[in-house]
């Protein structure tokens, strides 16, 4: 089974880096852009397919993937 | 108009950040896990909605936020 796991800076927190980002694209010819915000995108690719294996793959999501204090996942499953 | 662009790494360029996680996801139980790759996702909220606006957005896909050399962007437009 292949998942994409996305972990980004929870609304709350600051994301200095997506600024700098914004700021860039501002300067580089797109005054239009109004934020930016900057997370990680992995593709995992895991053998087999079951319930049991997508409970441990939010699991390490949690504990190893994201920082749940600042960043939020999502896990979305590709087939 | 918000847009997520997903950077990553191209197939035959070596992640070792990915190998670091995908060892470490093995180590945590789960020896399942057959590869991981690891790219960035940026989150775009842009002002306007126009085709113009969208060639300059992947313009700037090109020369800032990715390296053509050794990775491959994707443009979502999400409304």
């Amino acid at each position: 089974m292949k998942v994409n796991v996305i972990v980004k800076p929870k609304e709350a927190v600051l994301d200095p880096q997506g600024n700098a980002v914004r700021d860039a694209m501002r300067h580089l010819g797109m005054p239009e852009v109004k934020s930016v915000r900057i997370g990680k995108f992995m593709e995992i690719d895991v053998e087999g397919d079951d319930v049991d294996l997508e409970k441990k793959l939010h699991g390490l999501c949690r504990d190893l993937l994201s920082n749940p204090v600042i960043e939020d996942y999502e896990l979305r499953k590709k087939s």
